[in-house]
């Protein structure tokens, strides 16, 4: 690597908080796995999706429970934080094949209601030695 | 709007499930807010880190804990799902400032033992009306 | 039933906030069918164990992650929150047979280091219509 | 402690697995310094509610979420399992006093619509050495 490439990649380590620089490279390539378990898409993975709501617009919470309970296998379990009087987060843990958790995801962060959704990719840490 | 990117556009919402064009148009302003409150970054806001790491490597397993411990005051709760024998998904809800949430979980991706770690930012639901 | 038997249960669940008197009868008779299931013992059923524990007690964090990694197929999900600088409160969602439930919380609750441990038993819904 | 009396006690560690006699004396002496705690009841503990109850029925989701927002303050959070297509458990980890927390237990164990409801105490482990 060039020597400003490096210095600018050790500057952003060091900011993250790297113990050194190849556990951040390790990172980095690990990163790049998951995406492509992603992107290929055949095996079961996992994902977060967090979705911010106010339980007292409409039937929002009746239908993302509605919508849920469709996808019962896929639904590992789903953490409720209650932010204020109007609104929740809720994180739900998703268990599947990418392209059925990204169809999933959508129909959930797209539910009338739902002021913001936001789908995180993870592994079932097979691909990632 | 120009036809052919309003086309577009249809297209995407159908296949994410939107109910209508003005639902979708409203989360897309609603996720330029959330960007926004994160970019300026002095209010409370909320997210989830997820972490995979194999419970056996080291002393991952208590390093993390001493980490979260040193953050009680941002740590709504964690979340943690088994999925092998070796492998640990961990869903960390945090409360804080953007900055101070992104120093968090620098510190918890970059562990020694983390395999993937991802964050992902939500919000209070304040200021996305 | 005797007036005097009648009055003290009305008593009871004017301050437990029942509606009216046979939502409460129906609980009764509910929670005797989930202790029969939980007697008779052959179906799958739910349950949580909550532990306490100060994480920096010996390998107490590590034993607990290994005995649950040993019980995959029983846990749901663990809910984890930090208490204090020392303090942790774990809760265990298990699905099993009541006897293997109850000697996986037994394992747990009874393991080093564990200063507070408490088996709450639930119910899959089935057996109580 | 008399000979028999022994022989019974440690046929019932040796089944609930303890490692030694001492640890489960300790583990007997905490479980009554927690019940003191709660019976005494000024201070500041933990303690969890498992709810299972039919999603379809009536409104018993908006009301339960309704009776948690008015309680914000004692919410740590809300673990949810879906059980099957009409059942859900939820898992609710409350922070208070015991009056409270006892009190907030019976609304939500009360509710219409509520098939099984349990408190388990638990402790912020600042009482028990």
């Amino acid at each position: 690597m060039e020597p400003r490439l490096v210095r600018a990649f050790d500057r952003l380590i060091r900011r993250k908080g790297y113990p050194n620089r190849s556990e951040a490279i390790r990172d980095l390539v690990r990163d790049t796995l998951v995406r492509e378990e992603w992107a290929v898409g055949k095996d079961e993975t996992m994902a977060t999706v967090n979705l911010v709501y106010d339980h007292h617009h409409g039937d929002v919470t009746e239908m993302l429970n509605s919508i849920e309970h469709a996808h019962l296998s896929m639904i590992v379990s789903t953490l409720h934080v209650h932010l204020d009087h109007h609104h929740c987060l809720e994180v739900i843990v998703l268990r599947g094949t990418p392209a059925r958790i990204q169809a999933l995801a959508d129909r959930l962060i797209s539910a009338k209601g739902v002021m913001h959704g936001k789908l995180s990719v993870a592994t079932t840490g097979k691909t990632i030695v």
